[in-house]
């Protein structure tokens, strides 16, 4: 199969390679821009089996998710056993708005008139435009869940209940609790700390010798009266710079019963890593007070999506966190100063396992906290819980990993070997260092078509605008678009410089007017509230926000490439870009492509990989041997470090081009 | 060999014993009877090599301990490689009042002139008289240490300090701050904990990567600036139910810098276990205030002997904690309750390792506390201290280990087999329920002989008195001391009985008037102040005290009948006989083989053993073998529950009689 090289290629031409995704489903073709917007109406049953009343949740993807990761990274569960292949045929949903064609394996699971009222397998349905969803109450009791990027987890959670009922102690039968206990668990080999010996004898002989053994691993951190088998709650974290993620999972199930997400608290002492850090060296108290305001994010957090869940917080005994170097540094309160100065070094790669009360978190007293290892100062935990929720580690093809952000994280597989390395893309994509630039909340221009050929009343600029609100600024994505969008119709040349009025009008002239000039410098003109309002009043962008967008995807293109030529790979040979994190996962893919910012490749192959961090922290918590498997990557990953590379500076110059 | 079967035995057929306790020693002879004095000045070098003044130190022991155990035992460091068995002649001391035997050992070690200026080796000396003992300074870096019964322990603390120079990190050379230290330790899988981490970075940094690692176990418990691995201090703690005793340890070689006991702060809640448990049943908070006066008890003697040594608090990283069950479960917060309830059932055998802090001790941050485990509710981790420092795991000979007092502990081995069971002798032992009983405190009678054939000025009755002042009234001690001297004159009859009247004056004659009435009970008059005295104002044995004694030791002897009976054994099997703890070793074993405490053997065979629950603590600082061996004991010794025997009756009624 040849694969078209630019990124002007024909979207028919690779329609077939949605293939690769989702063997056996029928592709749905995109262009790789925009949103959709999901509206699922979820069904769930009581203990008792009765129904409870439905609930409506609105969810806002990337175009060509499929309804099943959608549902999924919003916290919906929807049965499923195959981990989102198309084989086992359990997550039926029904589309109730918008058309979705039918799939050979939607053929077989349903009957005609099931497909005709709208009955799917989530997994299959590639949301391309806006729908109407409902899902249906959890039928199994599942073994497995399915999390991250279809990864299939089989239930083997590190928290896990016992409960027992135990003979009474006899002169002729002098036991100890303990051994007692632990002779009717005997296929752990549990250890007890002081707390649970602190109480043992007195539930076991308050609760008639009828208790539940907590268990974390192998350690036994409580016993509690009768038989709480039942409640086993544990929360993943994606502890970012900027937004921090909660997820509430019944271990047991693997379902997510909650997700919610804030601000780091950490804010006001910088937004991003280095302005942290440096605090940290300005002022004795500060890796005191971040550490705290880390805590306290993860806290409020917590009891959000407890009471969100409808779960006691003292039934939590395990949260998991990913969170990069940095991040995990602050709030283990461990000085980071050594990761914000060359040679960028670690205290430690793994963190010790520690009490969720030390960090602030008012779950049972005895829950711990799981921090992702980091494979180096600028490739963290939150990349490695990344690696584990995209099968990095397994998937035997080849692969680019791409975390967009200030510092862009890039993981490079060929089935074999995988290599990372960090690239230092600089605020840009948040919005920082842009004139217009804003984050993506409401008001925030997010996506961007132009028609240079636009006619009558058609706008010869689209703009996707952030809670359908008056455009205020333009978030990294929009920012993107804006580029990518001039340099499609030619108003801004390869090297990134805005053309001559008198070329814009040549090119593009129902566009030229929206060339103008603040001061010295030229400016795109995005949006004008009102035909008076000034240029400077107006958002825009200017000739210095293209250089900074310049500057950060030549960063991060440098990374890649460099990775690409250290496995003697080509462009064409990468067969999955996964655009991970908050911000990447809302780039639009065929932007990302034109701008350079991944390799030239079909669209398609661009996935967005949603919030891997955090459903690598789902991971950990559901399964002990994908726990595992992210320590393993800490010897399986080669880390690159780039300021060490003599070709770096030139590779970079090269990347700087929109051309190239 | 035939041994003497009744209490009655010559001394001398059996002088030849005492090469059991010593092979290749002079036998040292003495009768079991009294005390000696030993007044030791001890000298030592500071670091730089100069003098340091002498300190004095006056020591009080049975006779027939060595001088090298008696100042061992109180913390005075001898040089000595071989463990006491006279082989490595390095404990030399000069003897400067007394006059002491030359052993062969002695002579080859010595010149005619030093041997004419007394010096000896001490391990040889047997103290059967008042002694001034000089000891010179500590001339070796031991290897090795001498604690316990003769128990030489090569040196390999938990606790080890490591300095290291680390080369500084580089682009090419990222490895992680714990890497690179751990990297340079490669002979320990070292973990460290969260607040290691937290300050490794800043310490690397601050000392320019020249640093002490402290290690327990392969615990890396703290990175310290510089090389500090000269201090390696740790404490020993007796943790007793009347007396709690602290030893402050150099662990790098073995010697004691100070000892130092004070009474548990938990007796204003009861003198015993039984009392105490009984206070957490009545009152829910008094768990909480015994857990607290445990801890301020074994505080309060950290304070002291660090004081007294000299020594950092914060340079002391590990305790150890001899202590029975009920104390052990105290201090540790664990409700004791099933302990002191049919069926006696412990929460567990082995308390897990806390941090010192968790008990209230100002140490090391992260020192932490190493508890003895337990055999059973009444066989407790003293006792397996004790088993440890009185080798009762390895020795081949047949021996017996009787912890005298409220709570007796008694553990028999052949060499093969190890038993171990608990008697309940009440209180006797310890002056509680006896009419004139006391604590072995001043004015209290330790030690008294009988001659019923004294003449004129001669004393019928010769009384030792605790601080030589006014007799007050009669120790654990001076009770059996008291009942064996009247049984042996007669005036006690075999079932415990006073003579009558007409019978002590046949008798006794010169001791006949000391016998009075007390209301209708009959009493043996040991002290009146003045002829006036009243007799209820004496100090006195009562018929009831006797009945007490009976019944005290009646508990003892059936625990070890029915062990030997368990065993095969008779009394002459048993080679050696160790009366351990505080009364125990100041017990007279004359008087002891008399009353029938213990097996019918002659006088040497019977050991005063110290405070081996102490010692024991201390080999497990000085060594992790020594500690696996503790913990290895746990498999090793069955436990025998004398409630649950039908023979226990019998045989306690058999054993009541002093004849039996």
């Amino acid at each position: 199969m040849t694969t078209p090289e630019g990124p002007d290629f024909s979207l028919a031409d690779v329609a077939r390679e949605g293939l690769i995704e989702r063997p056996g489903v029928e592709p749905a073709t995109h262009d790789g821009t925009g949103r959709v917007d999901l509206a699922f109406t979820v069904h769930a049953k009581a203990e008792d089996g009765s129904a409870l009343p439905p609930t409506q949740r609105g969810v806002r993807v990337p175009p060509g998710v499929t309804v099943f990761d959608a549902a999924s990274w919003n916290g919906i569960a929807i049965d499923s056993t195959c981990g989102g292949h198309g084989t086992c045929h359990k997550c039926r949903i029904r589309v109730e708005g918008g058309e979705v064609p039918i799939t050979r394996h939607d053929a077989r699971t349903f009957t005609e008139s099931q497909l005709t009222d709208g009955w799917r397998l989530g997994c299959l349905v590639h949301a391309t435009r806006d729908l109407a969803v409902e899902v249906p109450p959890l039928t199994t009791r599942p073994k497995a869940a399915t999390v991250g990027i279809g990864r299939q987890v089989i239930l083997r959670p590190a928290l896990q209940k016992r409960y027992v009922e135990l003979a009474e102690a006899t002169l002729s039968d002098q036991r100890t609790d303990l051994v007692r206990l632990t002779d009717a668990i005997d296929d752990l080999e549990l250890t007890a700390d002081l707390h649970v010996l602190r109480r043992l004898s007195t539930v076991l002989r308050e609760s008639d010798f009828k208790v539940t053994a907590v268990v974390l691993d192998e350690a036994l951190i409580d016993v509690e009266p009768g038989d709480t088998t039942a409640a086993r709650y544990a929360i993943a974290f994606d502890l970012g710079t900027t937004t921090v993620v909660g997820t509430l999972l019944d271990v047991g199930t693997g379902t997510p019963l909650a997700v919610t997400s804030s601000l780091n608290k950490q804010q006001p002492f910088g937004g991003d890593v280095i302005t942290r850090i440096s605090a940290t060296m300005m002022d004795k108290d500060a890796l005191g007070r971040l550490q705290e305001a880390a805590g306290a994010t993860l806290a409020e957090l917590a009891t959000r999506v407890c009471r969100e869940g409808g779960v006691d917080p003292s039934q939590v005994y395990e949260v998991a966190v990913a969170g990069n170097a940095t991040m995990t540094a602050l709030a283990l309160g461990i000085d980071p100063e050594p990761l914000g100065v060359a040679p960028f070094v670690m205290t430690a790669a793994q963190p010790p396992s520690v009490l969720a009360s030390e960090l602030g978190l008012s779950l049972h007293p005895r829950a711990r906290a799981f921090f992702f290892p980091a494979l180096g100062a600028y490739v963290g935990g939150d990349i490695v819980a990344g690696m584990l929720a995209t099968g990095m580690d397994r998937d035997k093809r080849t692969r680019l990993f791409i975390d967009v952000g200030t510092n862009c994280e890039i993981v490079l597989s060929d089935g074999e070997t995988i290599l990372s390395t960090a690239a230092p893309a600089g605020p840009a994509f948040e919005g920082g260092a842009i004139r217009c630039g804003m984050r993506a909340a409401d008001g925030a221009i997010e996506v961007i078509k132009v028609d240079p050929h636009a006619l009558g009343d058609d706008p010869a600029v689209t703009l996707g605008v952030i809670g359908d609100v008056e455009p205020r600024g333009l978030c990294g994505s929009g920012l993107v678009d804006a580029v990518s969008e001039l340099v499609r119709v030619g108003l801004l040349d390869d090297t990134g410089r805005l053309v001559t009025d008198e070329a814009a009008k040549e090119i593009a002239p129902g566009l030229a007017d929206r060339l103008a000039r603040i001061g010295e410098e030229r400016v795109f003109v995005l949006h004008r509230p009102t035909p008076e309002t000034e240029v400077a009043e107006c958002v825009y962008l200017s000739q210095r926000d293209v250089r900074e967008l310049q500057f950060a995807k030549a960063a991060i293109s440098t990374g890649w490439t460099l990775l690409l030529e250290q496995l003697g790979l080509e462009h064409r040979d990468v067969q999955q870009v996964l655009l991970a994190g908050s911000f990447g996962s809302y780039l639009s893919p065929a932007s990302a492509v034109r701008i350079g910012l991944v390799p030239k490749l079909p669209v398609l192959r661009i996935v967005a990989a949603g919030n891997v961090a955090g459903e690598g922290a789902k991971m950990a918590l559901l399964s002990v041997r994908e726990r595992a498997g992210a320590l393993a990557l800490l010897e399986e990953v080669s880390y690159v470090e780039l300021s060490d590379r003599p070709d770096f500076n030139d590779t970079f110059v090269d990347q700087l081009a929109f051309g190239s």
